[in-house]
């Protein structure tokens, strides 16, 4: 859709313009619809879902006061146009992953995730108890939004390739397919890497664009049905090791509504959290199985990619440090990190290496 | 609280008793108050805490509507009467560990955890995903109850010890205070088993009237002064891999309710559970930490224990197969488990070794 046809849209149905036009205690008063656009194409496995679920939970609990209604990628701006959209209150909210929004601000990819950063469980333990929503709120206060997490992939798996990778010079003169940091990670290896919209990734991997593409896991791939291009599939991944998503609402929209209307989005957001991360995590193992019964290849990086991973990781995660509130971010997130990692090695990890030990 | 002083606060101020003679649907036209009854101590660390966010953020979503009265084990009844409390009407729901109700059937203990079980995220799978609110809400068709899952400690620590333990034999005549179908698997180890609530375990083992005991984790046991009796302190254990917490709502009340407080519910159960176990999550480190400062001796039982406990685990969950809807459940939690784990493992589990062996 084009800008103009954007903006057609909008004055005739959407509920933006008049989002920053009434006054606040005017919303109070009746019901509302809050256009919801996304980073996904509509259908997207666990991704579109995620936002789908957020959005009817609002919806429900709010009896009919607000109607959340979706819009996906390309419906009414495009996938990476929502932070705009939203900023500027041509929407109300966006259900996206903030890491596609590094160039607004660096801090951002902590909110979805980092190269060797936090896994999802670290990532929630950090969002509501050492810090980070304060520090999305932060974020926030810059450009105008309120943002909450709504959504989880879990680990996401290291790609698809059409060679094996068998050494960090493997990814020298790569076109690959791999926003946020990790991207830019990736970059440092000699990769030429690119950032492209999910509903776009199977048409670049198909016609040659690329060489490569991570996307999520085992479900939402074969979905995409990247096995179809190519066999070769690596499951552990640096880049994103609990991707967290976003929902993000313009922040006048976001004070205009009542303390409750305001208290079930916030928990549609962590409910959804919840949800969508059990979803990606029940479907995957199957996913694998089927992929595997395919045809396709499983394999793991080997350590001395590990290595280079890491190394271009913190490389990339330093390149950073000028801005002092990506340092407060990165920070604060490393310090959580290392706080709740110990102890959850030390007892769900003992635990599942004694399970798979003791049951084989 | 006797059950003469319950019966006159429920009949003076309760809404426990309106709860069962009024008709539905005068309910969706006022206010009410629901009675939350719990299987703790107020202000027991964590589990409180997850009984007063769920009740908090009902009560802020329902915008007046719906206030949900918390009362603590003691404070209307009992910590293992709020079963019967919600189940006869006489309060409108609890907070509460379902694996304290294995009495009324045998199948409530997958709802927190079984011994060699599920870890918190690998229940949420199931529940969400692999039918396992649908075999509670069968159990909840016995009983005339709505189940969901409201909050989860995590992983439990092994527990508090007087001894060292060095082998399966040193459980032989232990008196130890252990829960659900953990404890009867300790019970085939020659253990003398006890069920007491969290509020009283302290005075038991202080008193001697038990030797050990678990409790939860490093937070919660420090908050309840376990360091202060013995210092020996096993962090991994087998009983509980990931203890979910239940909110249950009287069947009759519950269906009164409008679609939107029902949704309303629905979501403060999940999102607490995603609380929760973030709380947990984010405050055993820092605790280990200190009670090791402490002088506490952090230990792991040998292999041959969690071979023992693999043993009593497999024996301890057979024994009630002849009760169709426990095989039901049991089989369905078991095939979810294995669905879900081997991914976790070779996603997140292999990134985690990796992060480990590359950070140092």
């Amino acid at each position: 859709m084009d800008r103009r046809s954007f903006l057609r849209t909008s004055a005739l149905g959407g509920s933006a313009a008049a989002a920053s036009t009434l006054a606040a205690p005017a919303y109070a008063q009746g019901k509302r619809t809050l256009t919801m656009v996304t980073t996904w194409g509509r259908g997207l496995a666990g991704v579109h879902d995620s936002a789908q679920y957020v959005a009817d939970q609002i919806t429900a609990m709010s009896d009919g006061m607000l109607t959340v209604d979706l819009k996906a990628a390309g419906e009414l701006v495009g996938a990476f146009e929502v932070f705009d959209a939203v900023t500027s209150g041509q929407a109300d909210m966006y259900h996206g992953a903030d890491y596609y929004f590094v160039g607004q601000h660096p801090g951002y990819a902590f909110f979805t995730a980092v190269p060797f950063g936090m896994t999802a469980q670290e990532l929630v333990n950090w969002y509501y108890f050492d810090g980070g929503m304060d520090l999305h709120d932060q974020l926030g206060e810059i450009f105008g939004l309120k943002s909450f997490l709504g959504g989880n992939t879990g680990a996401q798996a290291g790609g698809w390739f059409r060679n094996e990778i068998n050494g960090p010079d493997d990814f020298n003169g790569l076109r690959f397919r791999m926003p946020g940091l990790g991207g830019e990670a990736l970059g440092k290896l000699g990769a030429s890497v690119q950032n492209i919209p999910g509903a776009e990734v199977y048409q670049a991997l198909s016609s040659g664009a690329i060489d490569g593409t991570e996307w999520i896991g085992p479900w939402a791939d074969e979905k995409a049905g990247f096995q179809e291009i190519t066999k070769t599939y690596y499951t552990a991944g640096f880049h994103e090791p609990g991707a967290g998503l976003s929902v993000a609402t313009n922040r006048e929209v976001f004070d205009s509504l009542t303390p409750a209307q305001q208290a079930i989005i916030k928990s549609a957001c962590l409910e959804g959290h919840q949800w969508n991360l059990a979803q990606f995590l029940s479907n995957n193992g199957a996913a694998l199985q089927r992929l595997q019964a395919g045809g396709v290849q499983i394999k793991e990086f080997p350590d001395s990619v590990w290595e280079a991973f890491g190394q271009a990781s913190a490389e990339t995660l330093d390149g950073y440090m000028d801005d002092p509130l990506y340092a407060d971010i990165r920070n604060s997130a490393m310090e959580s990190m290392k706080k709740s990692s110990g102890w959850i090695q030390r007892s769900e990890g003992t635990y599942r290496a004694q399970r798979d030990r003791v049951l084989g």
